[in-house]
């Protein structure tokens, strides 16, 4: 039943079960943690071989380059195939570099703010004359992207973003309007948190339409291009084929890594764009850097093979990770359903699922699921400055514990949701 | 007989002969490379354990946390231990991050220029206002440093830098007067080309002298710390320590890899610094990325296994690269001793020999070198701007071709240095 359809009596009686179900939680001394999208040991397990790769007899790449010395400032050739192949992007408009997507995020803003990207002129110069550079921000979003921007002195702007896609409306109108604003963060294929998956009709209006600046930029970051988490892995949007036709070559830069593929700490990460954008990276890092770690990328592809190579380690991800997701949305449909007080995703793919509690709870919901031993991501982390207006979204990330502590862990979260969203409701 | 002692007939006797040796070094179809400063394949398969390191059991650090995850900012402590002990510097005041240290200063440089770095507001906003930042620059000095400075819109200040240490005088003036030096480079161990050594005494001059920037900062690139040529292994200086005597313990950024100790592309780098510089560095760096690569760290620990087990590998080595270096002294002498038309240095340590040849004839042997088929980093290299006022310097990098190769390579630059000192005396 409803928790508006409940009479305050009901109520109180909801609440007092709810309370002592909360206390009861609180002596199991929990230590659970929801928090960061980290794969577990066992997904990482999948790829114990990469640790005695290359083998000490291998020691070049297949043009016969030596991955040991210095040099090779785009990355192996072999590494950028594989994944160009499961991104559809030609190799040649990849950069294979080291373990970090959120380094290339980084310096590809930095080679913008100093020295300018393709098509204008520094940003810095823009904000050394007191203009303020803005960021477009589909919530919820990436935190580290959002904190990133803002390190970087954008201002974040968030629009809307529904699991078919973000406000284009607000989007178009905004970028038509104002110069300043220089940039889009993207995740198009389940998009951290909610899942939203970006559609080709999305894209194509996202690189075709008007934009006040001519250097406008969508920071399209493919994090979970292959991680699919049902049997339709759908294929990856031609991003900058949609750009080229749409005449803005250049108006993408495409992120993506093997993070979450192989080892989520050492893994190999690329940079896409026009042929155009490649070389103006290429040459802002050249000053940056001789080459990446070249045999690391060696070893993944000896790992890898190939796309298919890939998208079979990830069917083995989606087998450790598939019941997980199961079990949260199963908890909070059963804890939770009746009440209609809280909504939240299936994502077809990704890392997370976005809990939408009761209006102005989320904060307490993380408050008291802490104090009983539940750690989440604090509330409001999905959006600009951290500040969810409506207090009410949460990120889960079920995939670091194993699965009967996110099957304790989701039951405890969900008194907690529940009691919070009881205690508001009596205090009105 | 000294060249400037020969009759004109002499002169051209000597003139006809060289020209005939130098062309008889063409049809010798030469493919010979001097230029970068990169360990030979024998070098790299000193290390070549590492291929298969650490193995598909070896999936934790010392402290029992799993380097194939995120996280770990700092890099792994028994990494820092070994660098920490071989540059003398507490582990909590390095940070080892990835395979490049030309990586970790353009980042510090980039984050005092957008953020500031302790002590100083950000250069850029400086830049904004029409001030130009300006770095010194003992030369020769090294290439990449320059291009990465100028990249950054500084103005670079050439000061001499003699073998044994640069020109205090000039450079405690300079930075006394002018509030927009902000920096000084230094390769303090077996500079890079010439091969000098910041001694203490030089070392407490850089950090004690009164800077008109309060924010100046020496960029102690000691990338040579281990690279011993002879049994006298100087040991580092102190820096950090006697900057913090002078009460100027943030002056110093230092910077180190293990690039030419174990793999040159797929190494471990360091930054060092005091407390307050390393928590600046790490916040910086912690919008950039999650962690460096542990597994990298964990593999050097387990194959260096502690600093005597970099110097054990660093005499090694010596052994293959002290001959190169021998034969190209010996080489110079018999050829160009007596003519008394070049210098060149005898390093202690390092990868290069630093050649002076005659005023104004630099450019002319990389030229005449080059037909010849033997590569030589353009003249001017080492100098900011590429512009060496007198046209006199070479730099020699004699450790990548095998010994065979750098001895007709030398020679062939010997005839080169000649031709080109007589060539220019004749039109004189």
């Amino acid at each position: 039943m409803s928790l508006a359809d409940l009479s305050p009596a009901e109520l109180s009686a909801l609440h007092e079960e709810l309370t002592t179900r909360y206390e009861e939680l609180k002596p199991a001394g929990l230590k659970l943690d929801l928090t960061r999208g980290k794969p577990s040991a066992e997904q990482l397990d999948l790829s114990n071989e990469l640790l005695g790769l290359p083998g000490p007899d291998h020691t070049v790449d297949a043009a016969g380059v030596d991955v040991r010395n210095y040099g090779g400032l785009q990355g192996l050739q072999e590494i950028r195939q594989i994944f160009g192949d499961l991104l559809g992007i030609p190799a040649d408009q990849l950069i294979a570099a080291d373990n970090s997507s959120l380094s290339i995020m980084h310096d590809s803003l930095t080679f913008a703010l100093l020295h300018g990207r393709p098509g204008g002129a520094p940003w810095a110069r823009l904000q050394a004359r007191g203009e303020t550079i803005k960021v477009l921000c589909p919530t919820p979003g990436y935190d580290r992207h959002f904190m990133l921007s803002e390190a970087l002195g954008f201002e974040l702007i968030p629009v809307d973003l529904d699991v078919d896609g973000p406000d284009l409306d607000t989007i178009k109108k905004l970028a038509a309007e104002d110069p300043l604003i220089k940039a889009i963060w993207v995740v198009p294929t389940y998009a951290n948190p909610n899942g939203a998956v970006y559609s080709s009709e999305v894209t194509r209006e996202l690189v075709s339409m008007p934009t006040a600046a001519d250097d406008f930029t969508i920071l399209w970051d493919n994090a979970y291009a292959v991680h699919h988490l049902t049997d339709d892995e759908i294929k990856p949007v031609d991003v900058l084929g949609l750009a080229a036709e749409a005449r803005h070559p250049d108006r993408v830069f495409v992120y993506a890594s093997s993070s979450k593929i192989t080892f989520a700490g050492a893994g190999v990460s690329f940079f896409g764009g026009s042929k155009t954008i490649i070389d103006w990276y290429l040459a802002n890092l050249s000053k940056r850097t001789i080459g990446p770690d070249k045999i690391n990328q060696l070893r993944h592809a000896l790992f890898l093979k190939d796309a298919d190579g890939v998208r079979a380690l990830m069917r083995r991800h989606r087998a450790i990770i598939e019941p997980k997701f199961a079990a949260v949305e199963e908890i909070l449909a059963d804890r939770l359903g009746s009440y209609e007080v809280a909504r939240w995703t299936e994502p077809q793919g990704g890392y997370f699922i976005s809990l939408d509690v009761a209006e102005h709870t989320a904060a307490e919901v993380v408050r008291l699921a802490k104090e009983a031993g539940i750690a989440l991501t604090p509330a409001g982390s999905a959006y600009p400055y951290g500040k969810d207006p409506a207090d009410k979204n949460i990120r889960i990330a079920p995939t670091f514990p194993p699965l009967a502590q996110v099957r304790t862990a989701i039951d405890g979260l969900a008194t907690c949701v529940l009691l919070a969203a009881v205690t508001r409701r009596l205090a009105q």
